[in-house]
This record gives structure tokens, sequence and C-alpha cells, in this order.
């Protein structure tokens, strides 16, 4: 289907390896929380290099007249990569936002399912650029798995916040930093999404 | 343009069928919520209901070469329908969540505007599986003015609760609620917009 | 490519026209907020015009066999200039709903942004009448910088809020305004992407 050094599909490999840097960061950022400015400046960092690589995506898509795989299909997978990042990004960001210097154990339970969707991201991306199309779909399964459990401990720890938190305000920031945590899992399962779409189109 | 007893349209209106009764169980529920957990128990129920109905087709797009209509449009109206149940689920686990056992008169009167959106979802699919496209339209305006009739409702709810109520964990709970039986009204009209392009493109 | 005055683009130059004025309305609106409930009318007014605009293309795209673009990129146009004067309304209609009558320096700044970006849809939809594709891209990017300039100002005015402010409805009603403004702008980057696919396919 397509050569195997294609600059779309080694970029999508530089975004998948910077989203698991990325995530590996954060999962051990949240455990020591001291400086959330420097942890927030960081995570910042990861965003803008992968930012980079969507501008070389779509710079290239505009001067390139025959794609490997179709062009719409290019588009939605760069943006639903970018999308993870933003969105763990995000998260950070909002300890600093927020100085917050101390996260529960929700945290690293929803930093440890990201960590693994992002895994699962990255052997996708591998076996697309090897054209191993069919293999796709035991990943994307498991993301979406472990989405679904990302959903189930959302709707568990804001349950207990209300029951145990008093305070509102702390309430509302603990609150927004598991339902962003959970929207970067949704991030994950359009990357699923967009594969399962792409394996459909080509096999 | 199909033949009538079409595996993707049979499904459709399974779907059709199971989010019918699921808003008219949630709208019964909300009128008494002493067992919470039950409630929320049975809407997940449902939901895994849906969520099969998704996989069949899904699995079924897979290995079907010629599809009815668009594989796109098959994918686009599969998720809108998934997407209402979804939010309907969310806005039941909410009262387990929040432990909120006393809906009021808004809360009724969305989930009336919802079932009503529900019986022209499932009028509009009959009328795409017996490929009477053009009389569809009829129903899609319908569930547009009933997303109007949600906005409208929410605005005025949302204002009412800021002048009224002042602890602000309660005010978060009940504003979550109202804004994510909205949102299912939006769902609602993603599907009429999906139907829209449906008709657009094949007669 | 296309006729000049086609009424597609004739109604898209209507569109970015009312959006213009919707949001300079806004902008100056906010500095005054002593009649909440007239600025959210007419707001509310801007809006219904922009509807009906929306649904003169829906209707011509209909009774139209051949258009100047492809139809996807007709609807995603349509439904992106809308959501940017659906987002300026909801922001609008906050001020009303929270009985809000004081706006501070962020919401000016958050106002002139979305004023600027509004001025680049317009001349981005001129060129587009006008078949000038490749000129509008210094327009597009233009819009993601103000994008990019707002997301770092509501990052900036959250953390001062929970600095500052230690009445939690109060937070709550200002937090919502500052987001609602930012998302005005994350619409606009919408369209900015949506002229980017148009330009993609037609250059």
């Amino acid at each position: 289907m397509f050569k195997k050094k294609d600059v779309f599909f080694s970029t999508f490999e530089e975004m998948a390896n910077t989203i698991v840097e990325a995530v590996e960061y954060f999962a051990k950022g949240v455990k020591d929380l001291k400086d959330v400015s420097e942890f927030a400046r960081k995570m910042k960092e990861y965003e803008n290099k992968c930012d980079n690589y969507t501008h070389t995506i779509l710079k290239e898509l505009n001067k390139t007249f025959i794609t490997p795989i179709e062009r719409e299909d290019i588009m939605a997978l760069t943006t639903s990569l970018d999308d993870v990042m933003d969105g763990i990004e995000a998260c950070a960001s909002r300890f600093e936002m927020f100085n917050f210097h101390k996260a529960d154990e929700y945290v690293f339970q929803f930093a440890d399912i990201i960590v693994r969707s992002s895994h699962q991201i990255k052997s996708s991306i591998d076996l697309l650029t090897h054209k191993k199309l069919l293999a796709i779909r035991e990943y994307t399964i498991s993301i979406n798995q472990l989405e679904n459990e990302a959903d189930e401990l959302q709707r568990k720890c804001i349950k207990e916040l209300f029951h145990t938190v008093t305070d509102p305000i702390e309430l509302m920031k603990r609150k927004e930093v598991y339902e962003m945590l959970e929207v970067t899992t949704d991030y994950c399962e359009d990357v699923a999404n967009t594969l399962e779409s792409i394996i459909m189109r080509n096999s």
C-alpha cells in the first residue's frame, strides 16, 4: 500500500513517540507536584513538539499529489493524535492553574490508564507503517476497553468527591482534573476509531 | 435504493426502539428516585444493549462489500444514535453519583422533550427503512424545534438556579444535570442532521 | 472555479458580515452591562439572522445539482460559521443568566481577540468568493494565532480567579464566561480549518 519510510508515517511515529514520552513524564510528575510550574512548562514543551509534527504533516500534504492513504485519513489521524497531546497537557496545566500540589490515588490510576493507552497507540502506528493493518484491531479494542475503565473510574471518584469533600472550590478543582483525565482517554479512543476507519477503507 | 430487511436498517430500528424504551424508562424514573442505584443500573443495561447493536453494525460493515447507503453515512448514523443513548444514560448516572433523590419540574420538562425527540427519531428510522426519504424531513424539523425548546428551557432554569440556590454544591449538581439533559437533545439534533445528509445524498 | 455572485458565496458573505456586526456589538456591550436583558435580546436577534442564512444555504443545497465547491465543504463552512455566532451569543446570554453587570479587563481582552478573528474570517470569505484561495492562508494562520492567544489568556485568568475569588458561586460564573469566550475562539479556528481543507481540495 505505501512505501516503508514515507514522510507521513515516519511523522506519525514521531508523534506517537512524543505522546508516550509526555504521558510517562506526566504519570511520574503527578507523584511529586512540588514544582507545578516546571511540570506544566515541560508538558507545554512536549505539546509544542507535537504541534511541529502536525505542521510538518500539513505542509507535506499540501505539496504531495499522491498520498499513501486518503488525505482525509491523514488529516483525521493527525488531528486525533494532536488532541491526545493537547488533552494530557491541559490536565498538567490545571495543577498549575489550580495551585494543586497533591494528586490522589485516582489521578495515579487515570495516569496509568493513559500510559497504557499511549503504548497501544504507538504499537498501532508501528503496525500501520509496516502495512499490518488487520493486526491493528487488537490494539484499538484495547484502547476502547481502557476508555471504558476510565469512564467507570471517573464515575467512582466523582461520586466519592461529592460524598467526602465539602469545600466547593476544592471540589470544583478536583472534579475538573478527573474530568480532563477522562476526556484524554476519549481522545485516545478517537485515535482508535480513526485507525478503524483507515483499516476499513484499506483492507 | 435498498432491500427492505437489510441488516443495517433492521439494526438501526432496534437501536431506535431501545432508545425510545430507555428514554421512557428515564422519564418515569425521575418521578420517583428512591432507588437511584437501581435506576442507574437499569439505564446502564439499556446502554450496553445499544452498544451491542453498534458492534453488530461495525462487524457487518467490515464484511459487507456493497452497502445500501454510503459506509460513512452508516457510521455517522450509528455513532449519533449511540450518542443519544450515552447522553441519557450519563444523565441517569448523575442522580446516583450526586446522591440526588428529588428531581424538579424542569427535569420532568427536559425528560418530556427527550421522549418526544426519541419518538421522532424512531419514526425517521422507520421511514429510512421503507425508503421514504423525503418524508423524513418533517421529523428532522421537529427534532430541531425540540432542541430549541430544550435550549430555552436550560437558560430559564439555570437563570432561576443562580437566583434561588445559595448552596454552591447543590447548585453545581443541579446545573450539571440540566446541562447534560440539554446536551442529550443536541445529540438528538445530530441524528437529525445525519439523516438530512443521507436524504441529500440519496434523493 | 465558480461564478462570482453565486448564492452560496453571497450568503457566506452575509453570514460573515453578521458575525462581524454581532461581535462588535458584543465587544461594545460588555463595557456597559446595565441592561443585560436588552444586550442578550439583541445578540439573540443576530443569532436568528445567522440561522436564517444557514437555512437559505441548506435549502439551496437541496435544489442545486452542481455546486461551486463540494457539498460537504459548503455544509462544513456553514456549520462552522454558525457555531461562531452561537458561541458569542451563548457568551452574551450568560451575563443575563448570571445577572452579571460588570465585566472585567479579561472579558474585554477576549472580546478584542474575537473581534479581530471575525475580521479575519470576513476577509477569508471575501477571498473565497473572489477565488483567491491561496491568499486565504495568511488569514487562517492569523486566526490560529488568535486562538492560541485566547488559550493563554484563559489560563492566566482562571489561575488568577482561583487565587483571588473566594466566593464559589462568583467563581463559577466568571469561570464559565471566560471558558465560553475561549470556546468561541475555538469555533473561529474551526472556520479556519474548514477553509484550509477547501483550499487543499481546490488548488
